[in-house]
C-alpha cells in the first residue's frame, strides 16, 4: 500500500480559513490499513473482524493508467478503512493470480469485485466505488438486519419508504422461532432489501397483518403481497423474495447501480429520468408509478427510474450519450451493450404524457415496434413512433387547468 | 495546472470487467480547463461564460502538505470543468497575492472561497468541496430562478419540499411587472432558497393566494407567512427574505454546510441527528418539527438537523468528537469554536423524549442551565439534567425486556 501514502495527504478537502470546529472531513492520514490477504494470514484476519471487506483484483500490470486506476481504488479503500477503524471493519486485497487458491476457497470469481465477508455470508458490493457510498453501505451492513416498528409514527416512517423492496412481519416476540427464521432470511438480502417486524398488536392491525404473517411490498406499490402459507421457514422466505426480486419500477441507486444495470431484460432497459424534487419530475414519477401499478404482473416489464440528483457526475455523460436534456423528464429504451437509445418525444414538460399514453409507448417497446435500431438509419428524426401519441389528446393547452389528464395519479399525498 | 495532469487519470473509478454500457463515471482526461485569471484576461473570460466559477486562493506555499491540498482542489475543479464543459460554465483560479488588485475589483475578501459570477451577481459556494456537490450546485444555478406550478400534482410536489425555505407567488402572467420583480428577487437567493410561482387560478385557490401575493414558508412549517403589503418591489421581497432567513429548524446540507455552521447563535449550535429513512429517526424528526412549530417565533432558537445519511464520511468523526452513537437519534449542544458538546440522555431509542420534554431541554439550553462547560469537570456523568424527565411518563414498558440497567449503551449492537 505504499503507493497510496505517496499520493495523498488530504483527499477530502477542508475549505481553509474556517475558525469553526465540528465539520472536519477526514483526510487520509497516510497509515496503511488495507491488508494483503494470503493463505497464511487469512484465517486470523477473518477471525479478527466482524466484517471483512475484500477487493479481489487482477494482478496490477505495469502500464501507468492501470497503476493509477489501481491506486485510486486503494485510496478509496484506505479512506474507508480509516474512517471505519473504530467499527471493527477490516479491509484487504486479494490478488487473483498470486492468491488463486485462496480466492477459490473463498468462492471469488469476478475480478474487480468487492466482496464483504460477514459471518458465513459473502455479500457483493456492486455500486459506485466511492468512499462515501462504500462507507454508508458498510454501516448499513452492521446494523440489525430487521428494524422493529413500535408505534404509529414508525408505521408512517415504514409507509414512506417506497423505493426499496420491503417486508414486514408480525410475530409474538423476539424469541419466536418464526421471527428468528425471518431474521435469518433478512440477512440474505441486507442491506439491499429492507426487513421490518412488529410485536405490537396495534401496529399489526393497522397493517392488517395476522400473527406470523409476512407481507412483501414491491417498490412504489401501495398494496402488499401477503406471502402465502404462514408460518414460513427461512428457506421459504428467501425463495419467495428471490422470485419477486425484480420490480416493475425500480430506482437506480449508487450502492447497487451496476447490479441493477446488469439485470437487463433481453439486452435493454426502459429508463426514465425524473428529478423527484422538481415539480415536473415529481409529476412524471407519479405517472410512472401509475403505469407500474397497472402492469405489476407483467414479468417482462421493469422500468429503471433515475433521479439525476443522485448522480450529478453522470448527468453530462448521459446527456451526451443519449442526446437528451436532463433538465426535463425523459423516458427511453437503452441498449446496454452499446448504450444506443431511443427516447419518447415529450415536446413540452408542462404537458407530460398521460399514464395511458405511457402504457401505449411501453407496449410498443415490449413488442419491438419501438427499438433502438430504428432510428439508426434515418439519423435525424427519431420520434416517428410516438409522434402521433403525443398530439391527439395533449395539446389543448389552455393554461387555466390542464389537469384533467392526471386524474389517475394523484392518490399519493405523503 | 500541470501538476494535476501528472496526478490523476481516472479519478472516478469504473469497476472493471463490465460488459454493459450506460453508467460510465467520468475519469479526468488530463486536459487543463481551469484558467489562471489575471488583469489581462479577466474581461474576456467574464464575457465568454454564462457562469464563471472562481477559486480565490492564497499563494501556494512550498510545503508538501499545502501543495497536495491545493492539487486536490484543482482536481475537483478540473473534473467539474470537464463534466460541465458543454454547459458553458467556466472555471478559474485567482491568486490572492499575485492578483490582489483584480480580487479587490471583484470584491473577493475570503481566501479559500469559491465565488461564482453570474451576470452582475456574485454567489459564494460554501459547501463541501467535492466534485459531485459542486456540479449539482452549478447545475441548479443555471436553471430558471423561478419554478412554475401548473397543476394539482405539481402543488403536491411543492408541498413535499419541506426542508428548504420556499416562496410562492400568484401572478397574472410571465409579463406581469410584479412577477418580474419576484423573479429578480429569486436570483438573489438561488439556489439556496426556492422560488415558485403560478399563473393558474385553481392552483392559487388551493394555496389560498390572492393575485400578486407571495407566501413565505419556513422549513418544516405547514402554514406560510403571507408577505404583507402586496404588490412588492424586488427590494421589499429581498429584505423580507433576509429578515426571515434563519429558520427555527434547518437541515444541514452538503451544498451550504459551512455557511450554516458559521451562522451560530452565541457560539453554539443545537444539533439534532436523525436518520429520516430509519423509523426511530423519522419519529424523532417529527417530534423536532413539533418543537420547531411551537417555537417558530423565538429568534434565539435555530436547531440544526443532520441526517447522517447525507454525510457518511463524517459519521465516525462526529461519533468520536461528540462521543455519541449515531445509530440512534441524538440532540445536543455544540460549541463551534472547540466542538465541545453535551448531549441529551436518551436511554432507549424506542422511548424517545416527547415534544414537551424536548422543549424543556431546549429551554434549559437557551437559559444556559445546560451548557457545554458543565460536564468538563466531573467528566463521567453528563446526564444529570435530564434524568428525571425520562422516567415519569415514559417507562411503562410492558414488554418484559431489559432496558433498566444499561441506560446509555444498550441500543448499540454492532
Amino acid at each position: 500500500m505504499k503507493v497510496v501514502s505517496l499520493l495523498l495527504v488530504g483527499f477530502y478537502l477542508l475549505p481553509s480559513c474556517k475558525a469553526e470546529e465540528g465539520l472536519n472531513f477526514p483526510s487520509y492520514d497516510g497509515k496503511d490499513r488495507v491488508i494483503s490477504l494470503n493463505e497464511k494470514n487469512y484465517k486470523q484476519i477473518l477471525k479478527k473482524y466482524d466484517l471483512l471487506c475484500l477487493f479481489y483484483h487482477e494482478p496490477v500490470s505495469s502500464d501507468k493508467v492501470s497503476q493509477r486506476q489501481f491506486q485510486m481504488k486503494e485510496i478509496v479503500l484506505e479512506l474507508a478503512a480509516q474512517v471505519l477503524e473504530h467499527k471493527d471493519i477490516g479491509f484487504a486485497m486479494v490478488d487473483s493470480k498470486k492468491e488463486a487458491k485462496l480466492a477459490k476457497k473463498l468462492g471469488f470469481d469476478e475480478e474487480g469485485s468487492l466482496y464483504i465477508l460477514k459471518g458465513d455470508r459473502t455479500i457483493e458490493f456492486d455500486g459506485e466505488l466511492a468512499a462515501d457510498v462504500l462507507v454508508e453501505f458498510l454501516l448499513d451492513l452492521i446494523e440489525d438486519p430487521v428494524e422493529i416498528i413500535n408505534s404509529k409514527l414508525e408505521v408512517q416512517a415504514f409507509e414512506r419508504i417506497d423505493d426499496y423492496i420491503k417486508l414486514i412481519g408480525f410475530f409474538k416476540s423476539e424469541d419466536s422461532e418464526h421471527y428468528k427464521a425471518f431474521e435469518e432470511a433478512a440477512e440474505h438480502f441486507q442491506p439491499y432489501i429492507k426487513f421490518f417486524a412488529t410485536f405490537d398488536k396495534g401496529v399489526a392491525k393497522k397493517l392488517t397483518l395476522k400473527m406470523n404473517e409476512v407481507d412483501f411490498y414491491e417498490p412504489f406499490m401501495d398494496e402488499p403481497i401477503p406471502i402465502p402459507d404462514k408460518p414460513y421457514t427461512e428457506e421459504e422466505l428467501v425463495e419467495f423474495v428471490k422470485e419477486h426480486q425484480r420490480p416493475t419500477l425500480r430506482r437506480l441507486r449508487p450502492e447497487d447501480m451496476f447490479e441493477t444495470w446488469e439485470d437487463d431484460l433481453n439486452g435493454i432497459h426502459i429508463v426514465a429520468f425524473a428529478e423527484k424534487s422538481d415539480p415536473d419530475g415529481f409529476e412524471f414519477l407519479e405517472i410512472l408509478k401509475q403505469v407500474a401499478r397497472d402492469n405489476t404482473n407483467n414479468p417482462e416489464l421493469s422500468i429503471v427510474w433515475i433521479d439525476p440528483d443522485d448522480f450529478p457526475m453522470l448527468i453530462s455523460y448521459w446527456e451526451k450519450t443519449f442526446k437528451i436534456d436532463l433538465f426535463k423528464p425523459q423516458i427511453g429504451v437503452v441498449n446496454v451493450t452499446d448504450a444506443d437509445s431511443i427516447w419518447m418525444d415529450i415536446p413540452d414538460d408542462d404537458d407530460l404524457p398521460t399514464a395511458e399514453e405511457l402504457e401505449d409507448w411501453v407496449e410498443d417497446v415490449l413488442s419491438g415496434k419501438i427499438n433502438t435500431e430504428d432510428d439508426d438509419n434515418d439519423g435525424e428524426d427519431d420520434d416517428d413512433d410516438d409522434d402521433d401519441d403525443d398530439d391527439d389528446d395533449n395539446s389543448e393547452e389552455d393554461d387555466d387547468d390542464d389537469d384533467e389528464d392526471d386524474d389517475d395519479s394523484d392518490d399519493e399525498d405523503d
